[in-house]
């Protein structure tokens, strides 16, 4: 039994693209934790992929959890060191956490955010939600404004339970902060707050199978998303962003996660973009962690945990990277009205 | 006189890809910084197109350097003010530069790496030469440490100036390190450290226009380079190095400028990656520092410059991104033979 042999059978059991690289990954992160959240967040591959991999290593008596703790047995430490597959560090800077931005010239404004986001809604399962720390929206207005994104420029937030809308008005840069959602209770959360504290947001109620409408068309400098991760669903989100760019320079920050996207998932939505006339000018992994949701027992993934836990509210192991775009030329995006389910696909685990 | 206008009068005296955003970059480097190398490394667009904004702009009226300092004019700050044009902070995160990577658990390599780089051979020129800081090789191997492209692991750097090789050894994880490089003054020196710190860095020249010896192509987990920055030049680096990897789940690590490449360049390159069956892992720019070469006021980009100082050695202003890619698919590369000049395109200002 090799990693090439094990990663083929997960492949075949999920149908999700699975390299000898990824189970490596899990073996590594099994190194560094025995914890099923933990582990998940180390390993880096879809949540199904990794329980199916988990199981897999089960059977082949590499892994054990009938203590509630996931553990490599013997067999399984004796084939990592015949493998060579060794643990890896976690190396993360202690004070931005990988991120490597600084936000303390914000720190006014995340005193501000704290107080507003105290009351919002909860996450909904029915438009796979699932937000982003406070402090994790505060980094990514951050990131926007270090690019030169946020100041004076009109942003655009496609669906937006993370609030980045709000943090973005409350910094008082931009121009213009508008906000798509289907969402009636996001929305209205949103234009409550905005009434409040006096932030200028415009905010429209829009299901984005529709294309945006005409007035949002070409009409902005930036976008952020975080977009549904089934693979037209990301490039649904993505490409409404894009479209509602001026042109060449303007910029899109998206969030794409390990957990529900294969790194094939990723490779298809890299050719796309750069074929819709975007580059990628920053990648950064981890860059977003997540408040975990309520409904973590009724997502998709949970019937398929080796160890079924529910993690602490503040207890982050879903996270993702930060995507920043911007187009090298016009956006050649051509998608119209999309029709029916756009969250579900083999890897996607927590809708 | 719009932005717009001042974009494509650069673009058509450099055959750069400039657009109105990159302007938009230069006007907001001048509000940080009067110093022509501190604009050169805010304004990330190529130093050939800063060279002739600058004089773009002075035509315009917008900005003067007659003092020896580049400075925004009143007209400038006026129209700045206008077209919406703002500062931007730099953010970088004070504990890691911006770098988001934890090199505590490498002190003891990184005094060893010190102690031993400190009478390697300066940057070359005819090679297109130019080091990274040390403290940045260190950096990078702990990026590869951090995502297991380092500890049992067989590691191949292509083109080493940086000596990646030597802090790659000197932290004992890597199972095999191979260098390439056609500078005798470079292999002969990694040589005579590894003979004398009894570390074992296999140790090949080669000029990178001919294939690599069959016996390196598809043999390493990680390659690592900096390639030179002209299109064919980077892509030739980029190429060699995936078709060294054993497949799916093999990753490289390149450096990528934005002094010597154009946005419009960058996705040129990302196209030809995703192409080749690389997906883009992580992107984080500005990562890797540069120790300023002794050649600067031979290199190309020095007349063009419209303040013409030597900056000090230690004195960084040309940074570039740290690229991951890995495999998702086989390398599907097909480069032979190249013949002629790898270093020079419109883009290109340091060789």
């Amino acid at each position: 039994m090799d990693l090439a042999d094990l990663a083929a059978r997960v492949e075949r059991k999920t149908r999700i693209a699975v390299s000898s690289r990824d189970m490596e990954r899990v073996l590594a992160a099994l190194f560094a934790s025995e914890d099923m959240w933990r582990i998940a967040e180390l390993a880096r591959i879809p949540l199904l992929a990794l329980c199916a991999g988990l199981r897999a290593l089960a059977a082949a008596g590499w892994v054990r959890w009938d203590t509630g703790l996931i553990r490599l047995t013997e067999d399984g430490e004796r084939a990592c060191a015949l493998l060579g597959v060794a643990p890896a560090p976690t190396l993360d800077c202690p004070r931005c956490g990988g991120r490597g931005v600084e936000t303390s010239l914000l720190r006014d404004v995340a005193l501000a955010f704290h107080r507003v986001a105290a009351d919002r809604p909860d996450a909904a399962q029915e438009f796979d939600q699932g937000h982003v720390t406070e402090e994790t929206t505060i980094a990514r207005v951050a990131q926007m404004w270090r690019h030169g994104d946020l100041a004076g420029k009109d942003v655009l937030v496609v669906g937006d339970d993370d609030l980045v809308s709000v943090a973005a008005a409350l910094t008082g840069l931009p121009q213009r902060v508008t906000v798509l959602d289907v969402d009636p209770r996001i929305t209205s959360f949103i234009g409550k707050v905005a009434k409040r504290e006096s932030l200028r947001i415009e905010i429209l109620s829009h299901d984005l199978r529709a294309p945006l409408p005409p007035s949002l068309a070409r009409a902005f400098d930036a976008f952020a998303c975080d977009p549904t991760e089934s693979l037209p669903g990301f490039l649904l989100f993505a490409g409404r962003g894009l479209s509602a760019l001026r042109g060449p320079g303007g910029a899109g920050y998206l969030g794409l996660t390990h957990a529900e996207a294969s790194l094939s998932k990723w490779h298809a939505i890299q050719r796309q973009l750069v074929t819709w006339g975007a580059v990628i000018t920053d990648l950064r992994d981890g860059f977003h962690a997540y408040v975990n949701w309520p409904y973590v027992e009724t997502m998709r993934g949970w019937e398929h945990l080796p160890v079924r836990r529910v993690p602490g509210r503040r207890e982050p192991w879903y996270r993702s990277a930060l995507v920043r775009v911007e187009l090298v030329t016009e956006a050649g995006v051509d998608l119209g009205v999309v029709e029916g389910d756009i969250f579900l696909d083999d890897e996607a685990s927590t809708t």
